[in-house]
């Protein structure tokens, strides 16, 4: 390992700029090859903070490509700790298999937790689950004239030769990417179009915002309309929004199992109704008096390990986390438990999947790459994710149900 | 590096038990050493899916550490490319000076939106930024026999020298943490409980659970209610909530800046007005047209992306994604810009900040372990993240204004 | 006027078997005319309470009409003051013309600041308002065995051929109602099933239950299943909701103005850009921050007064509540000022539109009874009523930024 | 009656005037008596419909103190049908007997679905209401330099002595009032300060206005800083939003019954247990669903047709809206059933109370004017009011859980 003294002139001299100041972190990568800048960044912050960095620089992905498609101004990684847990048997349209399960996290107990729930699926005949929307949106916003010519445009906008010529036109940018639908909403003279896509097995945010932008020089050319922004905000990307909830966004996916009673006792150490009532007084009264969003317990623990074990993009687990879990008893005394996520936006390919240890993790669940047919994998590990928080769920709410998450946390000293 | 075909005998049987489901991945912990464990259970991984896996197995942090204190049947880790923005300068009350920012992240164009944010921010004279608030919050939830008991209760909290009582009885579980605050809200016969902590450095939910666990002992004794359940969701964990955004939960953080004029023009290749329409248009109308909780064009993004670095819990950017971004025309025609974080869920010490990479980041900020006096390097850390949102905001809403969003991710083949 | 001291044996035995309680108050009906059984009822009231009452029983509406159709037990009316605002000048579709505005309220101010908003949109040129939607929706709730049936469920029920099979049901139930849409929501195992009719000029709130009922019937003989409430609350009547603000309920209808500079100083006595300030800091920012679904001033004062005097159900004022006023600088210094009402569920038929009072103030507005085609009517009411609100908007916020309020207030001793 | 033919040359003239604009209608009541501008009022609205009024003329209202207090522009009153439901029991602290309830509405079967829930509320024993909080407030909002100095000024704003000298301030204006609280919420620059008043048997709205407006000039003459306006939404007044449902407004309510099985079924003609389901589908997962903030069925019917009948402002039946309702099987098999009505703006005096229906409505309830102690019977109407809409929660979902809604609207004509 190349250390601070071991560097030639040319290397001493291009760490010094970096720390003046005079050379900018990305100017570096004009200057030298990318590992060398890569440790000189890092050079110059060990200098500035006066303390040496041993783990930031262990990496074995391709510093080349990561530099070129997922980080610039790189110095390193960081290590976010991987465990495994299951195995889940999901009964999915795509997913249909038993699955171990790689979450990336620093929190204590998660996957303990998971895997207690994964045991309690699997044994209760594992998790029904299916993907009822999936589409990727972009809304741009315009200002028109007036609220007259607001209703003019919005007319226009859903004419249905219009919206054969939109799509003609966003298929010309993107091989995979598809236009389905196109929705005005109107407030004073603002105008927000939200366009909706099919992006297959891509997460599609990127594709979508492409594609739009096409969508945008034919509606400049046809109705003589410039937008403000490319985003207006009822897309809804990486905020909590009803919008999304309801209308959905990315995959809209839904999962359930029914615990029978005496597993229920013996594995989650409660009584069916006193589960039930937790998430009754907790995810459902509880989070309509806070005025939240999310109707659950923690879903966005499990979706952020997941998401970061498979290379996802981790501000999406904001959507994520307006997940409704329920609970309740069926006329035989069992535990009938469900979350539905309205809006995970994910892809197997693109995005982080490439790097070495996420496309890993994508081959454990047999999700890696492009699906056939197109989009099949990217629903698979949506299927796959959306029971894995169905594990969660159930574990915690189990758990707080026998009472002994506090417990819990003093004994495992976290 | 071993491989599968090394095994000696011994741990070849306990790959097999592994693949055969015989020995659980949780078991294998105590039937070997940890190192072995955590290899045995990729092996296991490699056999299932048909792949030998290269990377996750290459990591510098501690084994014996991060599965006491990280993570479950350990695997190995992700590696998430980290790359440095910056410098940024912060008129803080604890963190003034300019600052290095290490964000991790997988999403190409982030770190360089920000770094653009950065420079505009310093040459403006750099961000002003305080901490409003800081507290932790749990709230358990109980059932009372009726609103007449409900009110008998709520009264009884709220009671001088009960409260007196719960203090101290929560003093007697930490060292740092401290009581400050118990609200009741009633919904029927469900009473939720807030109590709201001061715990200084540390994020502090474990901290507040048992805490408050010795408070429901004492309120058990005193009054004879027992929780349904120890967290009630008017806490409101990792799940976005008006409650936290009013109220507050971890730090409430606001930074602002004026951005002259000549600077916006310049550096962001906009004017003034398109910027400050751009964010009403989007960040203000568009988010209230979709019933979002988030007026902002990207928080979440700079959020995970410096939370991954820094060892924080990545479920929290949920929180982040309540910012209210704000953008106006001053008298001069120069732009003011303000970020509005109402829920920062965040520490220095604790959770995954005393693992090797995050804890070098942490070093980067000057804000490693705890802060003299105790609660000052989370605050500072506070501040930093606050004015990096800052950043990402002002760059990402420019390029908008500026209109050349989507050449941007064309040109950056992402 | 009959006084209780004058009534006959017969009737004395009633009035006693009512103040007893041996008579209910709905059992009366059957034992005595309407008239008298009015007026028993009332004497009950009095002779309960020890006090004569002699203005419920002041009202020359028809009472065997009313009984009948909008009250039960009746005992008399209330008075609700009634002034007029206006002359308003309507840029409408459907409403083109100066119109006085029929205001019913008990709050003084309200209609003093209404007609100086009326006069300052008149003296603009006058509102320029849009219908941009118009259905009336009932969404009842089943629930299914699992994910898997309910995802048939939902496959089923947006199958083209099953639609128009719905559609001709529903037509089976209603001369001018017509079912023009269905969309199914998922949560776990509840099947939401959104109704969206064109109800002409009827709110249509009772149509859409009648003929929702009848499809409900074509569902359980065609697919099996049977609705555990016929409202599952995605309706969604009468709260505060997301879904309402999003996909619109009733008439969506826009409305705007642009006020001369010059205009808002003489008669607002304010600056342009104090009253955008206002507007942008208060309606926008201010409701952002209270987590508020309303972004306006105080359009449900204007909605509860129209809707009153013109015989609509008052407490669908909570959906006009959540209306968004805007008001922006135009580069020629005016103010451009905007409403849009999301939810406005009105008719000009039907519910309280045929008592006597309300009649007439459906006719002052030109309005009563059904439209020229069907539906133009109630579509027209819907235009003044937007053009109302904005005028009220621009009144209000007006008078915050020339900082009269309190004066105001103080002033006339209200 | 006198009809236009009758009038003299001077009120001919005055018509002409009217009906021509020359005339205000405003104008019109210096330039003649009270009674008189009224009719010439509406005679000039006859003229310009080309139709004959006979029902808004007809009033018993005292039109000298009508048209000082609660309208301007008066040509008249709106009837609204006025109903009696009940008795019903009463168990709370400030109302603890059996009401009869005054409803003023145009909806027909409101009244009689009501009327049925009193009867099984007071067969099981009345409902159980207490009054949680009782505050009335006003937020307005100041723009400060930048962050630093809202800090500065959110520190002022909480010093204990600025405090005191706050409330004595606002003392002096009012008599009964008293400001109990005051809250800084800061955004970017904007402050918005929330202040609390108890006041007694008044809504309260104009009294907090008033004695706001004075401590806002105690605020500018010792810290300098001047409101951009006197209210900034987050009061907030008259619009569906999550700080008052979290922190109350008016009065928070709550209320609750249980009902036993027997009675359910006899006269809710449902299982206990579908009732229970019917809440739980629709009232709490549909309104989640459907990103409502309010989770009942319909609490704005009952609070309108309670305020209009009791001179309640009817917008504040928005707030009402918001209403949580529950309903749970007890260990025994009955229904126990509650509604949380977190913010109810009601009062005695002041408003509409003074008019003679209103006032006689008030009487029924024993609740007109002032209460001994000030505040006594505001807070008695509110628990009367709250256990009305229990009853109204009750009988719908009952009717929706007995299967027949659609038929009663059917068979009632209506």
């Amino acid at each position: 390992m190349t250390s601070r003294m071991d560097l030639n002139r040319e290397k001493k001299e291009l760490l010094e700029g970096v720390i003046s100041g005079e050379i900018s972190y990305h100017k570096l990568d004009s200057l030298t090859d990318k590992e060398t800048a890569v440790m000189i960044r890092r050079f110059s912050l060990e200098e500035l903070s006066g303390f040496d960095f041993d783990h930031i620089q262990n990496f074995s992905i391709d510093v080349e490509s990561a530099t070129k498609k997922n980080v610039e101004n790189m110095i390193g990684v960081i290590q976010v700790p991987l465990g495994v847990a299951g195995p889940l048997k999901v009964n999915g349209e795509f997913a249909s298999d038993e699955f171990r399960l790689p979450l990336a996290t620093t929190e204590g107990a998660l996957i303990a937790s998971v895997n207690r729930g994964c045991s309690v699926i699997t044994k209760s005949g594992g998790s029904n689950v299916r993907v009822f929307q999936d589409v990727m949106t972009r809304a741009p916003v315009f200002r028109l004239e007036n609220v007259i010519k607001a209703k003019e445009f919005s007319d226009w906008l859903q004419d249905p030769d219009v919206l054969s010529r939109m799509k003609a036109k966003a298929s010309e940018t993107t091989r995979f990417g598809e236009l389905v639908d196109v929705k005005p909403f109107v407030t004073g003279n603002s105008v927000y179009v939200r366009f909706s896509y099919d992006t297959k097995d891509a997460m599609g945010m990127n594709m979508v915002t492409i594609a739009t932008d096409a969508v945008l020089n034919l509606i400049k050319d046809e109705f003589g309309a410039i937008p403000i922004s490319l985003s207006g905000n009822m897309c809804v990307d990486k905020k909590p929004a009803a919008i999304n909830n309801i209308l959905g966004r990315g995959k809209t996916v839904v999962a359930d199992v029914t615990i029978p009673a005496e597993l229920v006792e013996k594995r989650l150490k409660c009584k069916p109704e006193t589960m039930v009532e937790v998430n009754y007084r907790k995810n459902l009264l509880g989070s309509a008096r806070a005025g939240s969003l999310g109707y659950n317990a923690h879903a966005a623990n499990i979706i952020a390990a997941m998401y970061i074990a498979c290379g996802q993009d981790p501000a999406h687990v904001v959507e994520g986390s307006s997940t409704i879990t329920t609970m309740e008893l069926t006329k035989y005394g069992d535990v009938y438990c469900s979350v539905t996520l309205p809006a995970m936006a994910i892809g197997t390919v693109g995005g982080g999947t490439n790097l070495g240890p996420q496309h890993e993790c994508l081959r454990i669940l047999g999700v890696n790459g492009s699906g056939t047919p197109p989009g099949s994998n990217a629903k698979k590990l949506a299927e796959i994710i959306a029971s894995a928080v169905l594990a969660g769920e159930i574990s915690l709410v189990g758990a707080q149900a026998a009472g002994h998450l506090a417990k819990a946390h003093a004994e495992l000293g976290r």
